[in-house]
């Protein structure tokens, strides 16, 4: 049988366990925590919401689930170039277990830890099993990479690998043996912060892959009034996702598959080898995948490598599309 | 039958109705929001999630969530003395129903109006319904009202009137008519915010009473390791709960009953003209209910105005005691 606390003793036991920041003034424990922002930086915000069922699967391991739920707000505040600082946690739970808890902030604060962020408050509530988290990142005026900077001529670049996530996501459903590498992408997503800071004052635009790829560099193009053309065969994939499926599969995973949370970014000709240094300062891998082009606001024509057209299978995940 | 709406076109009604401040140098449709923090003022952060079922009656109007969403937060952000600037919401809809979704805004975006109030980001996401929201204030620096600056011989102090949310529910939950009065104050409450920028620099400790009177006032006296005495007889009562109970379960409405979200506080007793001119000022009654003690930390004893002793039948709301 699970223990239960109350959740006074769930605060008490979140409290012992978090990091401490010098610009933190006042964290858990009070109506709403007090933080001193530098007064040379602006402000950064995201909040992103994991849902049982829809986001991740009801057995996900508890400290998965505590991991990922930071991790895709951390990606948003990369994909801005910010630098991550703070966070709350809004936890709903059928019943307090303690002993999830605890793996949930294993997994939570592992990553917080990382980058040195700080968990200042939040709330729990009964409910269905759903994780809710603001990040707070800081950043220099003007440093920031939006949506709406891509120019006809730029590279589109890509960090890591595409379709990993979704490699696993696909093993899940077919009910087979989910290959270790895939699952851990999955499962465990590593928010490119080092790179996004790098890449500051270098990238004009700059998305992350959570929908999948042609949808959020259509994001990209819509706000930036540009299209793009992808070479499907430049897609950056992993030896244990061509080891998972077959070539057709393999394209429609990298194009449309979401939850890698690699960095979708584009940045003019001109600074190829920049981009490289700032990637090889930070040990990301980084792949020149397109252009950007004069075209209707966000079309996206994708080719193979002999230059015929490819259509992909889907595009993206919208949640509330049927 | 609801209309349905995909998540960008959902994101783009909200987008078409949120206010402009001249502080958001990026609002909803990136990664994540930009915010220029004025340098001389310290961030508050508050995050309250409502779960339909838990928090409200799953038949409650959508623009009463709305509202109440927002006014749970900026009541936090009431309690610390700050000023309210910017708000995410995380919205979770069983699924997408575009009126629904305008009451709920209309709700929502009419108290932010109310306090200049910029909802800067967020998502929307699907699975049970549920309300989460961060609301960022701004606030001087050392002038946050905090939970554990209680000093013995300090006065408490309550603002408006105690037990009308309570009042409500208990007539929601018996099936009969439910006071319109009543109905309104659980529906609508009203976030101190003014009333919580005045007592900035009067008052020495401030919590809101949202799990009830005798449950709040204890987190301040733990944290300030004093106890209180407070003259259950003393304790504001509108008129319409005292027409809707008798004189027992007035008592226990006042004492335990959640959900009203007026300000407690503690002010030493040469500020008693300060207080009152500061909540006359924002036109917000402020009533003696007690002072604090010398006793263990946390510790209330509750008496009736001929000095007997009166124990109530519940202390406050835990969501996660069964």
């Amino acid at each position: 049988m699970a223990a239960r606390a109350s959740e006074f003793d769930l605060i008490a036991r979140i409290r012992a366990r978090i990091a401490v920041r010098d610009d933190v003034m006042l964290g858990i424990g009070d109506d709403a925590a007090i933080l001193v922002p530098p007064p040379d930086r602006h402000l950064v915000v995201a909040m992103d919401t994991l849902n049982a069922g829809v986001h991740f699967p009801a057995e996900t391991a508890a400290a998965d689930i505590g991991w990922k739920a930071l991790a895709v707000n951390l990606s948003d505040l990369a994909a801005m170039g910010a630098q991550p600082a703070w966070c709350t946690l809004s936890l709903s739970l059928p019943q307090s277990d303690a002993a999830w808890i605890d793996a949930f902030l294993d997994g939570f604060l592992a990553l917080a830890a990382q980058h040195a962020v700080a968990l200042v408050g939040g709330d729990t509530t009964r409910g269905p099993l759903s994780v809710c988290v603001t990040a707070h990142g800081l950043i220099e005026p003007r440093g920031a990479l939006r949506r709406d900077g891509a120019r006809v001529d730029d590279d589109v670049w890509v960090t890591g690998t595409l379709g990993d996530a979704a490699g696993a996501l696909r093993q899940w459903r077919a009910g087979e043996a989910i290959d270790a590498t895939l699952r851990a992408r999955l499962d465990r997503p590593t928010p490119r912060v080092a790179a996004g800071r790098a890449l500051a004052g270098i990238a004009h635009a700059c998305i992350d892959v959570s929908d999948g790829l042609l949808a959020d560099l259509g994001h990209v193009c819509a706000m930036s009034r540009v299209g793009a053309e992808i070479d499907i065969d430049a897609l950056p994939a992993s030896d244990a996702l061509r080891a998972a499926c077959d070539r057709a599969t393999l394209r429609a995973l990298q194009a449309a598959g979401g939850d890698d949370y690699e960095l979708c970014f584009t940045a003019p000709k001109t600074a190829r080898l920049a981009v490289q240094a700032a990637m090889d300062c930070c040990d990301v891998a980084a792949t020149r995948i397109g252009r950007i082009v004069a075209a209707d606001a966000g079309r996206i024509v994708v080719r193979d490598a002999t230059g015929v057209e490819w259509s992909p299978p889907a595009r993206g995940y919208d949640h509330f599309v049927d």
